[in-house]
């Protein structure tokens, strides 16, 4: 089965191995593959505002939103004021949104699920709130997001076998009734491949899924606590089964590192709140390596952050600026610290995509 | 007397009544007056870059810096290293610095004064220190500022009359050694008038600060607690009898009423952390009054924050969004309030500027 979603679709155009380069069209502009989608929990990556996140060398092509989070507030009332996320947060490129399904599984309270949906209690309030497949893809379609994701069921990765059976029949169902809700035009829908770190039962699961039909397929259910040697064996194992003709997704992913292994493997599109996240706190990631701004040997380095970066911090600020920032809780710190792990980011991907697009191997290494 | 620093005058453009119009030439750019100064506490406005400064409606012609707070954390050595508080914080335009007096009365702990100077220990970290009329001046020069301020001693508003005596005599024989330490070329040195609030005692300690000679003159010690008739009064009496050929610089105010009223008694200068630091707290100036962002009326607005300001803020977002990012705790709050209410400063000063260059009265009111 095939889904085709109007103004949405993915051109494959060059391999090395099982890496590709692609562009992802959809009606809010083309997205150059393989890609870094920033995290926009709540209607904001953090920290930044929209013209950071378009201008050089973030340039961010598509953001990610969190259903749950925004289900939850400001509330869809308010977001439908405004006709969409897209207004409310004044950002013109393509949006995904996940289901909420993970945040459910993950940040909610007393979640309690059947097989209908998952009932919950905010994390916010505790207020009582139910989910199912066709609250999610109304969500989604309230949103107004160019990616919309299946409702799905991730288990711990520690699950016994019969669990992930159980989480893979039920996400399968729950996929086949998203799939049958009517959504915005130019919305497209991924389903989302689970079964834990058994490649069969992976394999087995893209199976179902495929047999529904969707614009994309992503794996879902990993870099939640094994190690990245098992992650990476699954990815192998998975990644290039997946359709050749539709973006691959690997779901809340990672590192830099794991964004190499994933686009080796034959992945698209990643996100993750790492590299936002980790800059708040003051681990900056360079060309150079890793490194804790806070650390006092930073105290009096007048070089910027990392030497081969264009971004606006490293071309403006020193590193003793910034730890000074960090230290004394000042808020510009964050910003500066994303603009430029996010600079990082999309330096990288870029990279592997050059590389991928004139045939070079091996892919640049983070 | 009358102090000459290179590159440093003050031009009267226009008066009307007491208030006046004009431009205060300084090595690092002309600063046009009235001029409200936004505080950059630590090195940074906080949640500000400097591009943000610079661009129009905020413009500011001149930041503040905190001696007290840089001498303290990052240190001087890590100032020095840079080459002084311009390139450190990447902002090229002039700095005022205050002199530490008024942080190691309100500020530190254990402050102890002598005719010497004071003794006090650190707020972060309870270190002890000593600022004297030298080490101030010490200071100042190797944070680089345009202009520096006295060394002062500034008592309670509810001080006896005998105390405000003793704190003017010191902050005279203080500024009188303030002004014979050597300072970088080009950087001005401006006196401040304290005396509480009796006018026939701020005019003596305006006629002994006079005999020493600045460039400019400060008051100081207001705005500390008494009823803003009070100040208003005292503004009145005193402001249009500093030296008309010099700078006239109200420490530490305010409210836009209070720069109303303090530009018709004939001051140039303002700084205040009034609009930065409401903005943070959800308190936003409008032209149509104050107004709450965190009150539930807001939830479904989709206006600006105020229809008549040009501000990113106000031509980008809706008050809805702003309130959701500020209940969300959402870091970019802070940046896009804190724009908004120095762009309504900024706007502020400019109508009454141009209202006095245009000689049109009554002055626009906030």
């Amino acid at each position: 089965m095939t889904m085709t979603t109007e103004g949405f679709s993915f051109e494959l155009q060059a391999q090395v191995g099982n890496a590709r380069a692609g562009i992802l069209h959809t009606p809010r502009g083309d997205i150059l593959t393989p890609v870094f989608m920033p995290v926009g929990t709540v209607g904001s990556v953090k920290s930044l505002a929209p013209t950071e996140l378009v201008a050089d060398p973030i340039d961010a092509k598509i953001i990610l939103g969190n259903t749950y989070h925004l289900y939850l507030r400001p509330g869809l009332d308010v977001i439908e004021d405004h006709g969409g996320l897209h207004e409310f947060a004044q950002w013109k490129r393509p949006i995904l949104t996940d289901s909420g399904g993970f945040q459910v599984f993950s940040l909610a309270k007393n979640n309690k699920i059947d097989e209908e949906g998952v009932t919950f209690r905010s994390h916010i309030d505790g207020s009582k709130h139910r989910l199912t497949p066709e609250v999610s893809m109304h969500i989604q379609g309230v949103l107004g997001s160019d990616i919309a994701m299946v409702f799905d069921q991730c288990p711990p990765a520690q699950s016994a076998p019969r669990d992930h059976d159980v989480a893979m029949r039920r996400t399968t169902a729950w996929a086949k009734r998203c799939a049958e809700v009517e959504r915005p035009p130019g919305q497209a829908l991924f389903g989302i491949i689970q079964g834990g770190l058994d490649v069969g039962r992976r394999l087995a699961h893209l199976e179902e899924l495929q047999a529904i039909g969707f614009d994309g397929y992503a794996i879902g259910g990993l870099s939640v606590g094994e190690p990245p040697p098992e992650m990476y064996r699954v990815l192998r194992g998975v990644a290039h089964k997946l359709p050749t003709t539709n973006p691959r997704y690997l779901m809340g992913v990672g590192t830099p590192e794991d964004l190499y292994e994933g686009v080796l493997a034959g992945v698209d599109m990643f996100d993750c709140v790492m590299p936002t996240r980790n800059a708040r706190g003051g681990t900056i990631f360079t060309s150079e390596g890793k490194l804790q701004i806070r650390n006092a040997k930073f105290r009096r380095d007048t070089s910027p952050l990392d030497p081969n970066c264009p971004c606006y911090t490293c071309s403006t600020f020193s590193r003793s600026y910034l730890r000074h920032l960090l230290k004394a809780k000042e808020l510009l710190f964050s910003r500066l610290a994303t603009i430029h792990n996010l600079s990082y980011y999309a330096q990288h991907m870029r990279g592997m995509r050059q590389a991928i697009l004139e045939g070079r191997e091996p892919l640049p290494r983070p």
